[in-house]
């Protein structure tokens, strides 16, 4: 293992930290928010004083950096951003547990969403911003980020490793030769996008600062809001906008990059955006179907708004609300479930098991059903009119096999605080998934306060593996990561 | 398709279903209960009225028997059992509703035992023992006590090709090298043992009805009883020996069979026999530590007793009670819906995922980590010392996804009742898993009666599918089982 090089990664990302911490200081500052500039200052402090010295201390690292570096490098650096993005919530007061403070942070930097906060406006703005800068960068990735838009040249293994272990979805595609021009096309796209969806907001009539903090939650599938009702008090243009910008967050970003290169076929003739919409649209009518005679006093075109709202914001794992749906008939509310666990598309900001994944095991069951008829015929399985590596297809089954082992173990695990069922799978799903609200004590109107320190930690990690898809932390477990060679 | 060969197999089962129901009528006959005894005339007379033409008009099949035919006589004939034992019941006016009278009898022949009678004890004696008794008939399977013990010779893929897809786990292993004496040597040592649990029911004081009832109950892992509150009013005599037999009755027979032959060693070393026994043994004790204190006034061995019971009962999918285990605390309530999933063993009576079947995926996952750090290393996975197939893994996979597909879409259509997630994911689970008594309103002092026709129809499919292990009904949806060649 080359520790030097994964410290002066680590240093590295520590850095950035410290820099992205500024803007929220600013803001503090024209706010004169006493608590949280000194919150603020010394989280910054404390980070370079962290970071100069690791960084002086593996400067001679070599340049050997395989599989095993690249996923530690990018649990180690997630879990430290949200133990040192915590700081400031914690420092300045706002939230006086460092347990919640951390669950507050990892829920944002894993664009969760899931608060343990009750009262979200009486936070400071600067924090507000900062909690909610969190999504952002989260969404499309730190490591991301950095490899994009660093002056150093990496090896391309290096980025490589980095790059799969990040990106969501069973397969990292490469959009031009490079790996580093791939990031910097794809934080160039984000960036557009987020600014045009701030600019609709504007228009709508929010402030900056809150269009600014939506725009990011939005961005990066997120679900942190500025108001305790998430988006219930907003204007049907702001909701509408929104149920818009989640939903396209939720595409695979290459599908973007291929309409700027004007392939306009290749991305209608693709199989997981075209998977993405059907459920999306008939999940949106189904639930508008169900709702409107319960929920909406027969008004069927507003019970469809909000129906599109719901399933844009859960199926894309953000979870923003414009309603209690916890209140919903159980059909809508298993939708929803559903809904929870399909998730978004890969290569997107949103989270949960994705698209691509669910059309690749429904591909191999096909298969495996007419194998059991013809069992000599060898069958390949194709996407896109290409054959698909039987790997990503193990690989896949394996995935599956991961996220309900931990998904069962993590509903028993959090049963000592004696929830209801009802709550402690809507919570797991809620948090592995990245969506943020769940159903019965964790619903679109409660928080996540009610659980124990022991349960808030198990949830947070929760959160983290469900962001880097467990790979990464699975992979630390095993003995073979840390034998010698 | 070999439809000829298939309508002589469905006549025979329908034959012996009629030769089945004579016991019955007989215990009808002599309690002197008219309603039961018309019923179960106007049965049989049916059942022969069909089953003789039938037989008689493909009494010329050939001998082509592949995997197509096998998949389909299985299917066909649990389903037809279902709907042809339902009509005693319905005859009898017993059960006023057809579709409840399905639902009860599908679930008996998968030994689900989820049951819609609010009152067990009003059931004339000759429907009791019925009831029970196709508990003890699925719970090994009727096409292999038909290919046990029928005199005709089949084609060795005949046997083969029904015995694999009615048996439960991922791999079929003969015990001696004919199929047809592995079928009778497992039957011989299921009698065996029913007779044994019997008389040590029997010497703790209870009726021959009774009895008898109790052991087809525990010996298909089913979990019909013959009073309204299941296990909890007998001595803790019966409930410890009812402990004891649903364990063994979860076991792999082919270790039984081991036994016999002397061979101690490789019982031992039985991974799965291990695990089963390890899984046990922990939930037993962490359900007894967590509800000592709160359901059993602080003592241990009563609270110990009751979570062997009930951990015994949930593992093996059979569903008797002694306590109502909903009242529990969520931790203890976690711990056997978990158990649900796991089910028993192979190759026993009992339903649910299968204990080889988690090691399978364990196995996997671990070989797909080591595989990450090492990309290019050929890894095979062991079981017993031996290699194992590469097909099976695949197809545990597989059976994995289907499994939780279908555990998904029936969750979501059985919310059109609006029950509350709670109930709906245990009773989907609970049924598919041929378990019985649920959570919430499905618990062990509920029922099932208050599910929609609609809903009723989907459980029991889903009881017959779970009990099948779903491919062989999920071939029949596939084109390519029914193109002709």
């Amino acid at each position: 293992m080359n520790y030097k090089l994964i410290g002066r990664f680590l240093a590295r990302i520590i850095f950035i930290e410290a820099f992205f911490l500024l803007p929220a200081l600013f803001i503090s500052l024209g706010y004169g928010e006493k608590d949280a500039i000194t919150g603020f200052l010394e989280t910054i402090l404390l980070l370079l004083l962290v970071a100069i010295p690791l960084g002086g201390l593996c400067r001679n690292a070599g340049h050997r950096f395989g599989v095993r570096e690249g996923m530690l490098c990018v649990s180690m650096s997630w879990l430290i951003m949200s133990l040192l993005g915590a700081l400031p919530f914690f420092l300045s007061r706002a939230i006086p547990s460092y347990i919640d403070a951390f669950f507050e942070t990892a829920s944002g930097f894993s664009t969760t969403g899931a608060s343990i906060l009750s009262d979200v406006e009486a936070l400071p703005k600067g924090l507000l911003y900062w909690r909610s800068f969190t999504h952002w960068v989260g969404g499309m990735g730190v490591l991301v980020f950095t490899l994009a838009f660093s002056s150093g040249e990496n090896g391309a293994g290096f980025t490589m490793h980095l790059l799969r272990a990040e990106s969501p979805g069973p397969d990292v595609g490469k959009l031009v030769p490079k790996m580093k021009q791939t990031a910097k096309i794809l934080y160039i796209i984000y960036i557009v996008m987020t600014v045009v969806n701030i600019f609709f907001l504007l228009l709508g009539g929010l402030s900056l600062l809150d269009a600014v903090c939506l725009g990011f939650g939005t961005a990066g599938t997120g679900g942190f809001g500025v108001k305790n009702d998430s988006f219930a008090s907003y204007s049907p243009y702001i909701q509408n906008v929104t149920t818009l910008f989640m939903f396209l967050f939720g595409v695979n970003f290459s599908c973007y990059f291929l309409l700027l290169m004007r392939q306009f076929k290749s991305v209608l003739r693709d199989e997981e955006l075209r998977l993405y919409m059907g459920i999306a649209a008939l999940s949106t009518l189904l639930i508008g179907l169900n709702t409107f005679t319960n929920s909406f006093d027969g008004d069927f075109w507003v019970a469809l708004r909000h129906a599109a709202f719901q399933v844009s914001s859960i199926m894309t794992t953000t979870g923003f609300a414009t309603v209690d749906f916890d209140k919903w008939h159980t059909f809508s509310k298993g939708i929803l479930l559903m809904l929870m666990l399909i998730g978004a598309c890969a290569g997107s900001t949103g989270g949960g098991f994705k698209v691509s994944r669910l059309l690749i095991l429904v591909k191999n069951l096909r298969r495996n059903i007419r194998q059991v008829i013809n069992p000599n015929k060898v069958m390949a399985i194709r996407s896109g009119g290409r054959v698909m590596d039987e790997k990503v297809i193990t690989n896949t089954n394996a995935y599956l096999a991961a996220y309900v082992f931990i998904m069962v173990v993590s509903v028993l695990m959090i049963g000592v605080d004696g929830q209801s069922i009802e709550t402690n799978i809507s919570a797991v799903f809620a948090c592995i998934n990245n969506i943020g609200p769940g159903l019965g004590a964790v619903g679109p109107t409660c928080n996540y306060s009610l659980f124990s320190g022991f349960s808030k930690i198990l949830l947070s990690l929760n959160m983290l593996l469900g962001r880097l898809e467990i790979f990464p932390f699975l992979v630390l477990l095993s003995r073979s990561t840390w034998r010698r060679r």
